[in-house]
């Protein structure tokens, strides 16, 4: 297969290539009757002809194209939320998202910016597949960039990010409002911003409501649901255990379930928890369902794009560095404490 | 911020619009220096300036870019390894791959193939996020176009989708290996390839083993956890219920391994569990973990790249209908049967 060109749709015409330029672009003043022009367009559309869009791109300099630039979209099932909320906001202001991955693969990255560039897109969302510090690629400089779901020390990049100790704050709200004095964590031990904010959102709610801090119920492991399962068995089978847990994630609170169920512990008559992700395809699919606080990719991946979009109309905006609220998405496992 | 020009590179230089071209581009017979040179590219690249690739992609018309549009990334959990896999075979052929999402949205889904067009992508794959039959957009006359994950009744595109029948009879042949008679289906209700190449797949293995198809053992509902649950637990308390369950998908399993849990049936002790997707999350976070055939996604994502490149190198070579195995994955919930 050959590309159609404007000659192709000229002769299958019978016409000049500036008729079909003048018919397909609404030239003003042109002399191209509008049957001719209805006639032209359907032989166009009929080939599959589609107008070279870089000679205009030279002339204005504009594509109505944004990039999203993400690092590894492959391992991670929270890139499509973010992807389409980009993607939303991009549609409803009349601009293409073109996506690309680098896989953590530097050289890949630069090459993928550079290519961007070079294709004059307007603008590029920097993102993070999960909430980070990160540095802004040097290749970013000069064009409108926005960072999704990471901050950098540049306070000159607008950055949007989920608030962790927010949410924190809210689930161990919830649990204390159940009726549960005795709360334990299973945080992740990452160095990450999601595992510090979400220890401190614990610890500050314990403290608001005075209850004391136990070392005995908190455990730092790796967030999976092998790690959530051997720390919930360790803790659950203390005497004075916890009646409740906050797990760090959908995935180490999977493995709570299964704690739990080997010690014959009934969710949430016997035990009640609450993660951070709603991750659909095992918060939903748990049984009973898993109460949890929503990590807004969507929300996050909107504002990312509304940000873009409005420094590209109106440059020269002060920076902001977002922080967005994680909603509580109640199931089924969260009840008053056994007893 | 605004765009780095040619211009700012050769202000911040001292040194003329042209000398920065014919420095960046290495044109055979100019006069710069070597070190001139070196000393233009040092300043370009600390501007951050990329050579408007449009100008250049007027000349040669090839864009080194190939698109990958989507119907539902957002949807799916699967979509990561498929562009991860279509991502490295470009990348390996110096092509940028860029993803656009449509979400179901045939206005959108027309819109970004145009804006591909326009941009001269040097071809499409088409990609659906799960095995279905499609039509390929009047749009893409004209373009190097692969389906990936589909099939259509154009014998012109080439297209790659995965083994269904030949995941259904690996799977239920690992159950008989293992010693099995009594093997219930928990399939999809769904009317889409995955469900009947399943079923087939069970049928005919049963019945090349010699095993009689027993309709109390197949159960037709949602793919999801839930109904998993619910089939699981109406077959496995029948008298003379099976002892092994072939599982539409992992989510399916998923609620499989509820309903064991709820009869105090033990995996694989008292009941074996094989499935079809191989997804992480779930299949690796189950415990035990779940034996299930891997849908080849990253598989599917190359295979579409590489024949996309070479329909681009070669045109007119004769177009295929790939379909590729779906490998097994053995984990922990295949065992013996029970007594």
């Amino acid at each position: 297969m050959t590309r159609v060109g404007i000659r192709d749709v000229a002769k299958a015409a019978g016409v000049s290539v500036t008729t079909v330029s003048h018919a397909l672009n609404d030239v003003d003043g042109s002399r191209v009757k509008a049957e001719t022009q209805d006639h032209i367009r359907a032989i166009a559309k009929d080939l599959g002809y589609a107008p070279n869009r870089l000679a205009s791109g030279l002339r204005n300099q504009r594509s109505q194209i944004i990039g999203l630039v993400s690092d590894e979209i492959a391992t991670t099932p929270f890139a499509g939320d973010m992807i389409r909320g980009a993607q939303d906001a991009a549609y409803e202001r009349g601009y293409l998202l073109m996506v690309v991955n680098s896989g953590l693969d530097r050289r890949l990255e630069e090459h993928e910016i550079r290519s961007l560039q070079q294709h004059q897109v307007d603008g590029i969302v920097y993102a993070k597949m999960f909430h980070q510090s990160t540095e802004v690629p040097a290749g970013l400089k000069g064009i409108p960039t926005v960072l999704l779901d990471g901050t950098s020390g540049n306070p000159e990049v607008s950055s949007v990010v989920p608030d962790e100790v927010g949410a924190a704050e809210a689930a161990v709200e919830v649990l204390i409002q159940a009726g549960h004095r005795r709360i334990g964590m299973l945080n992740n031990v990452d160095d990450i911003p999601a595992t510090h904010g979400r220890y401190q959102g614990y610890r500050s709610t314990l403290e608001r409501h005075g209850l004391a801090f136990n070392p005995q119920y908190l455990a730092t492991d790796r967030p999976d649901a092998r790690a959530g399962r051997e720390q919930a068995l360790k803790m659950l089978s203390t005497a004075e255990g916890p009646t409740a847990l906050f797990c760090f994630s959908d995935q180490v609170a999977m493995g709570a379930y299964q704690a739990a169920a080997q010690l014959g512990l009934r969710i949430p008559e016997d035990l009640s928890i609450i993660s951070v992700d709603n991750l659909e395809i095992v918060a939903g699919a748990l049984w009973p369902g898993l109460t949890t606080m929503a990590l807004p990719h969507y929300d996050m991946g909107r504002w990312a794009v509304t940000r873009l979009l409005d420094d590209i109309a109106t440059p020269g905006r002060p920076p902001e560095q977002e922080v967005l609220a994680c909603p509580l998405v109640s199931r089924g496992s969260v009840g008053p404490p056994p007893g």
